[in-house]
């Protein structure tokens, strides 16, 4: 096989059009060669499972899956009962982009609340916590946050810690999405647990795609004994990697070591480059502040039409013109510079 | 991240205990590099599709999985409707191994037929395939055959006509566990779609892991007409990779020429070379006629235990003393040849 | 077993509360004896089903079962794919009272739309029915309507066709949760099929146990070729009764005459009478126009307790003091007047 | 409405065919006229508590639902996690008569096993029930046991203590689909409690149905800390009915005061008269011992349909010629020697 795409171009699209970190395709190199045993016991997922107690505390689980929505899908049906409800955001990725699965394939039922920027707080989830006992309604004995959020915004480990009090009260579990979590690690300047296990936080998807993996996201049980059966439900979820090695190895090379936070800090500083470049321009308007690896903005349609032209990148509110512009641990320097400097050009015409 | 495990051990345990064939991980890394499209839209995936078209005709259709258990329970979803059953063998991969999945998350269910060598013949699959129109009873839509079987056995492209011809005939469609698909084409010479398309399999579970990918497996419609939504299907049931290149890439490497062939050809002779090997020794009775990468025997459990000091391999079925002996592709004659040797000796004892 | 209740008691919460008619439990007598062919192959469903083309047109196909969340349940699913999603209003009593049955048993996904009076518009569908071919999406691919609305309000029929033909035109099919259609029928004074058949509904849920039967709704396919498979469906959804002559027999009693309109007709009037009377008094504020038999109302939170005492009904928003009062087939006119004077005097103290 | 069938016609077909016993009929109506709380806090509901209390002591909690699928899902939903299977009889009514809903509805994986009667033993039960904690088996933490089964057999109180003990010891619940209970007891002679409770069941459907109720069925949690959440799952899984009170009522009329066993031991009787009647025939061969209210026998084929056109009857095996005579509550005296009569005839042309 050759190589058929463009290695030199690069968008503003997503994270996840990036490509592979040169340190985790060496991993997965080193991993190579001679036999394992297959689905986890192998010696890349016992020295991961060391390397995250490390990161979360020695009481953490973990459990490698395939990908994102896997991980939240397990993650919150270990966490809850069948008749279980789940309340989260509105923007959640559970509820916008994985086509159903948590309903579909998890049997949950998501309750959603509105939020300015993708952060629910103990008061937006008291607006569907209630209703315990009530058999008619779905229970709402879980709350789900992204974090960072997908609106590129980032909780502070006192938010969290709120929320985490909060709803613990009540009898309720959290849980936390974190597809984006070293970006909002980077952001937060602050250890991985501070904002997760120290703050509260049951369960954890622990992402790796987005920041540099192939493949390969964690299920991170936080409090084991609050999430039953996440060996069983991984494998039936269809989750469950053979060759495990190789999902281990891949996050070993991000986490025993500071590559996960070395690419975050990276991907976050070319989106505030990003938000410095375009702020300075007439004819744009943030919509969010960019805390982590995204910048939202809304800008005339005709420019957006035509600067996609050369640098790929989505509408996140075809209604209002709002757009979504990504970096990830790949973006370069100039590939900002260029970009705002064609943006600059499109508004001028 | 070093290596951490010894990569000149090999066993008999499986062929997912095997790591990734060279020409793969060198593809890996020659799709590596700049942006591409997540998702699917990618050249890799475009590449792919006219390779597999290149297989199995023009009309066919493929949606790219993270595993096995993944591509089964998308095939028979896309083939039934909610009230469907499917028939299978009671050793099926599906109704064994899944811990449920096709009940569980595909709302199927399956109608078992006991089977001397783990392949069904239109005879069995009437003793399943009767009650249409009777609302209690699950309705029998599809049939699942296993190539090549659970057991190491092999249907020859006339076998599985034939089961498509009777089954077709009754309203019914066929599915195809492809998971060592190359070894079964590999045993048979034959082009892989004289048994598949051309034997009027309707879909396919195409395997790729366990012949020397890192992961990877395609869901193919061969009568893309018989099986909607699986693009939906996909990501609903958390097999959408978003790097998705990285799986095309691995199956190029694969199929784009003859590896998957070499490779296949190769643990078959492997498997040859031990049946020969055991054959001649006492106190070993093979159960099945290897016609794979798989040997099947019955010996004495505490030779069998003593042996396993030496090289991992599994009980199949504990209460008679059957064991399985799989080979991969990159088990070595040598491999073989010190199995067999130490095989003597433990019986010799 | 004797009577263990007060016969002559009632109140204002629910239709529900209410008790079976004297001519449907007439029905039941005469439906008694001797065998009958058992899942609805019986004399009376065979009945009904002419019955019912008489009111729905003779394409009509009918599916009785045992309650509402069933027969929305199998409605839903009867015309979706696994991939579809439902649009319906936030008020909706799958979205709220149906502790997720259509997302954990149906597999949907719901896409709610705030409305202020429980009716959707083609200008609120299309909040939520966008994305079609992107598979991260649930697909909007049904819309469901209540008739009347949990709110007590009325589609006209011309709203219903207006809803039909703008989501017929995107290829999306209509539900409509008929619940209280009796009610609606009787509030629009019109035939039952010109606001379903005629106007452009697809799937039908039309309801009895609300408007006088001891248990009882059918699923009724408008279309049965967008809606295949209910029979399977209600044997699989546990919604087959066995003895289905018993269900068939009320749904006679109600439909072959004018019970269903007269019992609807006397409930509405009640409504009306009580809206009447409350409408006179300070300190009661009417929250939507009552159309049909309930009647939602803010009003002091130590009245409402203090009322309760004598007369039950349910709050309907704590937050905000409404609450609602439901009239059914056998509220009489002094349970009405009692009510309202109780109610003047309480306001008065 | 009027009567629309022959209430002097009687088969052998099912206890489905047959109506409503006419004491159950008068406790409907006694149950009726003014309003009562829906949902189950009726004062029926609340006596038949206690009823149930009495007869299975004070621990059990009590949902009654509407049907015995209903129950049996529930149930076994409510004893397992996601990742449970079921260890079944293959002839048992979960796995051939519910259309697949424990696997689709409630999310279940049966572990069938060949019975020569329907009965389950320790050691049948031993050839589904290993594998624990290995992910990719569905894990077998419960067994379902049919009592009386659907072979027309009946346990001994020691042989479901012999199963219970078993299963416990592996941590393992047992679950009892009584459908036909009433007829188990009946030929025990035992009460209820002592081949239920007192034996060790953790969880029973009990059926109303099949013994004279128009429709009604109760989950009964013997020991409600191993099934939690039955509340909450009779809702979601549309087993929840409104006027409950006509439900309960009904179980009252069966369970306070002997109507139970007085039907169950008619029936019963008819059945003993009907396998002594047809054992002096030549051309009959029974295939079980009748220890409940079902003969099973072999007969030739044309014979079979013949007798058919006077009397309903169903084929348990078409192939091999084997019918089922199903005796009910109403089944009189004549009814069997009319039939045993023109058995007779028919065999002798």
């Amino acid at each position: 096989m050759t190589t058929l795409h463009d290695p030199d171009q690069r968008g503003f699209a997503s994270d996840n059009y990036a490509g592979v970190h040169p340190e985790v395709l060496a991993a997965l190199a080193e991993a190579n060669g001679g036999h394992q045993i297959s689905y986890g016991e192998d010696a890349y997922t016992a020295r991961l499972a060391e390397v995250m107690a490390g990161h979360f505390g020695d009481q953490a689980e973990i459990f490698p899956v395939f990908n994102g929505t896997g991980a939240n899908v397990l993650s919150l049906q270990a966490l809850l009962p069948r008749w279980g409800a789940v309340v989260c955001a509105e923007t959640a990725h559970i509820n916008c982009d994985e086509n159903g699965a948590p309903e579909r394939v998890g049997g949950l039922k998501l309750l959603t609340v509105p939020t300015p920027d993708g952060k629910l707080t103990p008061e937006l989830i008291d607006r569907q916590a209630w209703g315990w006992g009530d058999e008619h309604r779905a229970q709402p004995l879980a709350v789900s946050i992204t974090q960072s959020t997908e609106l590129g915004t980032v909780y502070t480990p006192d938010e969290i810690r709120a929320i985490a009090d909060h709803i613990h009260a009540r009898g309720m579990v959290l849980h936390l999405d974190g597809a984006r979590i070293a970006n909002a690690a980077a952001s937060l300047d602050v250890p991985l647990r501070e904002f997760t296990t120290d703050a509260g936080v049951d369960v954890l998807s622990f992402g790796g795609t987005k920041n540099g993996l192939m493949f390969g996201e964690v299920v991170v049980a936080l409090r084991p004994d609050v999430a039953p059966g996440l060996l069983y439900l991984r494998k039936m979820n269809m989750q469950l990697a053979s060759k495990m090695r190789f999902v281990s190895a891949q996050l070993l090379a991000l986490l025993d070591g500071d590559l996960w936070l070395r690419s975050a800090r990276h991907a976050n500083a070319m989106a505030q480059r990003l938000r410095a470049g375009v702020s300075e321009l007439d004819g744009v308007r943030l919509t969010q502040i960019p805390q982590a690896n995204a910048v939202f903005a809304v800008l005339d349609r005709d420019v957006a039409e035509r600067l996609r032209q050369q640098f790929r990148f989505y509408d996140w509110n075809p209604a209002t013109g709002e757009v979504r512009w990504m970096c990830a641990f790949d973006t370069t320097e100039s590939d900002v510079d260029d970009f705002v400097e064609a943006l600059r050009k499109e508004l001028a015409r």
